[in-house]
């Protein structure tokens, strides 16, 4: 998906294999100097070398759903790209099948959500821009338990878990840092479930809450008779 | 511990509660209009109201050792202010009793770690400066386990978990986000844990990653048997 490489080279000198394989491959290379690849980054300090990708999104999680995926995120509303880009990468190391960056979410193409995503962009499918209920129905009738992430939720995580709740292929759908998730799309969950807060924190911080959600669901998944 | 707020009469009447009581107590109010109070602050859009505050930290962990604690987090190199800020709301969240910035650590009284700990900063105490060799060995000679979270650890979390290993008081190390734990810190502890990676992701986010931790800690505290 690499279309065209810049680097200067003094970022090829410290990482030639960064660029020799894209290279071989015939991607063409740019060299630049470092007030070149100011202009042509967001950073202050970039790191040396660009890729120019190709949009590699889909655009309905219809597209990935045979096999049935196991754990899947829907991001509804997440607005902060650094938030975003940490849950992208927070679920592939959970080992997520998907992620939907849903309609008004912020744009997974955003330069610090490509950036916080530390790479898996590029290791899960990502959906951009289907309504979050869309999504959410189409995954429901595929089967998985669709789980609303929710400060407020009735629900303990961890006694949802221990009641075995997290076993089956599930979704977790995770709402705007500033307002949660919209009632419209909460209602629709099949059950609204709460991160423990055992100190005197009012809540967690988005990215912070879907670690503590997703590696719950990879550890139940983990278990003996989880699904594949 | 406020010695002085400034406030724009905007934010006064959006949130009155912010300001009255800190009146009735004696505590000065300065009224600023919103040039004045972008000159007091480092962010781009300010939220209205400013409180000066004494300093609150203790210099060593000796300090907050009786009653011994039953979660500590041992921030050593951590250097980003978001992430240490971070970590700290999740580190209150999660019931921890104690957070240390180490000498070394990014400064907790930084603007950006303060707005990212979302008002934990003020809820348990903090231990700054102190040498983190430091407070591992009187974290030990309290009686608490160290674990150092370690991408390359041996032992994985679940497993760690499931053999009763966080059920006792536990001390958390983290170390820097580029280079991990000096080596000499991590042979310090009892065991290095890994978070599991089961995906292709590299490593994970370092406040993720001590979400991860401290929530299984929590988690294995509250369960039949465990410390007070």
């Amino acid at each position: 998906m690499v279309v065209e490489l810049f680097a200067t080279p003094e970022a090829y000198a410290r990482s030639p294999a960064l660029v020799d394989p894209a290279q071989a491959r015939g991607v063409p290379v740019r060299w630049v100097n470092e007030a070149g690849l100011v202009t042509l980054t967001e950073t202050v300090t970039p790191q040396g070398v660009i890729a120019v990708c190709r949009h590699l999104h889909r655009r309905s999680v219809g597209a990935v759903l045979a096999p049935p995926p196991s754990l899947v995120v829907v991001l509804a509303g997440v607005a902060d790209p650094g938030n975003a880009g940490t849950v992208l990468r927070t679920a592939d190391a959970a080992g997520a099948d998907v992620v939907v960056f849903g309609e008004g979410a912020v744009d997974p193409y955003n330069g610090k959500c490509v950036r916080a995503s530390a790479g898996s962009l590029f290791h899960l499918p990502v959906v951009r821009g289907e309504p979050a209920a869309d999504a959410v129905a189409a995954l429901r009738a595929a089967g998985l338990t669709v789980l609303a992430a929710d400060v407020h939720g009735a629900i303990d995580l961890d006694e949802y878990a221990d009641a075995g709740g997290l076993a089956g292929r599930t979704a977790w759908l995770f709402g705007s840092e500033a307002h949660g998730l919209a009632p419209e799309l909460a209602e629709c969950a099949d059950a609204r479930v709460r991160v423990p807060i055992h100190g005197r924190a009012e809540s967690l911080n988005l990215a912070a809450a879907a670690a503590v959600c997703l590696y719950a669901s990879a550890r139940a998944h983990r278990r003996p008779g989880a699904p594949p």
